[in-house]
């Protein structure tokens, strides 16, 4: 068996990761989104990894799994009582990797270094690799103008209608070698798209130059798995958003959106009469379960995707 | 009633403000070390600040009063899953302080007016101000060389042999202007130097270019508190620190310390047989139970050194 990279961020993409990850262990490289990192108290939060972190270290709380499980929240409290911000809840165990990150951050080590430093000490044997080690913000369009996707999310609870997106700082910002090796790996098996928000998780990792080209090598079939079923996402705000960007909120949109760049799309069996559009647009189409609400639903679709990633791996064998 | 100021700093000095703030509420100013001061993890602990903030708004532990009560360790432990340092326990509630001075501070914010707008958040109406805006750092000089104050402390644990003090940035760092009005107060009634160590945490306070001129200008009394009965300190390393300094461990070597700077001085009923040499070197001598074990105690000894004050004051307008 080769190795396998996952592209990934939010709830959704940590529970496939997590499914990949209980299949191939140290085989596999997940790069995560960094355009909603933001800094809040001078320290440097960065979601994406930090859930994926709860998640694959088995720290994560079951219900709240950007989050570990047991979160208390006594600084938040004292920190109201001094005057501090009063809007946003900083769990106290929470705030650990962030410290430690802003800490390590501000002693010149880099973005990569630190999150892997942190797998190690966590048990993690996957690489968890930040999609660069530069800054790149991901701000939305509204009617009312730009806000950082953290205050779209957080302050404005996703409501204003959103024009677009724009990835601050994507032009400038570099591959890291890690990166760089996992896509390019020899053996490399399958590059799996996660079931996450097209605009603000998986296309920020796409505008770090490089990253695009790397993925059309082809050095292994491209999948993507959906974040919609039957028209919604299963969590956040993704389907309110490709209606207001005038996309049909489907899942079949969403293979759109990765045309040219992916060799396969993943839907949910409850939208299988969508599978021939998307097939009419040249990418193949795997109908399965992908809605995980177990461990076992996260292996079983890890494993869907791998055999489908296989099958095309192979009928390319077979035409070459 | 005219105002009040102390110096202070440590549990020992917070109690005597504690007592003095119960008497006297917002005609009360408070001068605190930061020469104890220091970066852990990018943020900034002032914990002579700290603690006296925990004492005066009710917040502090009974047993540890450097620490709010009922601290939990959430965040530190996940810090040590993390990788982070081992050696350093943290506090969620104790961080909510200087995780919210770090922000202020990175936004420009004074120390002082920080330290202020806490005071304001929890309800305590005294004045607690911060010796100086600047950074001041107290190094300690042992056989094996220099090291920070917080180290010799934690890292150390108290063990290397003192052979003298260095506070660095002293010679530049500014009175602020709160301290200057608390001091130069045309209604000042007192001034008193807390008990606490004579050479990290008054002396400190002393260095800033400035405020040995303004208590020699003698506006009010100047009585010091003895932070060493029997021979003892109450509490930290003064005793040993003394004795490493070829000075007697005692009450009356305390008071020759503050020699020219103080008009009176109080000592604990158990070293009363000293209180004969202190008065030969010019300082008037109070003797009474300095030792503060319960809230009454420390109202109790305030109430003693103010009264004390007074009668310095009015021999003192009977002789002019």
């Amino acid at each position: 068996m080769g190795t396998v990279v996952a592209l990934t961020g939010q709830v959704g993409g940590a529970k496939l990761v997590d499914g990949l990850y209980r299949l191939r262990g140290k085989d596999l490289a997940a790069i995560v989104n960094t355009g909603d990192d933001y800094e809040h108290l001078t320290l440097r939060f960065s979601p994406d990894i930090d859930t994926l972190l709860y998640v694959l270290s088995g720290m994560a709380s079951p219900a709240a799994p950007w989050e570990p499980a047991g979160e208390s929240h006594a600084l938040y409290a004292t920190l109201k009582q001094f005057g501090g911000p009063q809007e946003l809840t900083l769990g106290d165990k929470s705030l650990a990797a962030p410290l430690l990150r802003t800490a390590w951050l501000a002693a010149d080590r880099r973005l990569t270094a630190i999150t892997l430093d942190f797998c190690r000490q966590l048990g993690i044997t996957a690489r968890v690799l930040p999609m660069t080690d530069d800054a790149v913000r991901t701000y939305v369009l509204t009617e009312d103008g730009e806000v950082s996707f953290q205050e779209y999310f957080t302050t404005l609870a996703c409501e204003p209608v959103v024009k677009g997106f724009h990835y601050a700082g994507a032009e400038d910002a570099m591959l890291t070698p890690e990166v760089s090796d996992a896509l390019d790996s020899a053996d490399l098996e399958a590059v799996i798209l996660c079931p996450a928000n097209p605009y603000h998780t998986i296309r920020p990792i796409l505008e770090v130059p490089g990253m695009r080209e790397l993925l059309r090598k082809r050095k292994a079939p491209v999948i993507a798995v959906t974040p919609i079923v039957g028209g919604r996402a299963l969590r956040g705000s993704a389907a309110k958003i490709m209606s207001e960007l005038r996309h049909e909120a489907s899942a079949r949109r969403v293979a759109l959106e990765y045309l040219r760049l992916i060799d396969g799309f993943v839907i949910d069996a409850e939208d299988a009469a969508g599978a021939e559009d998307v097939r009419a647009s040249g990418i193949e189409v795997l109908v399965a379960n992908t809605v995980m609400r177990t461990l076992e639903d996260r292996t079983a679709l890890a494993r869907a995707v791998l055999a489908f990633a296989q099958t095309i791996r192979e009928r390319r064998l077979q035409e070459a």
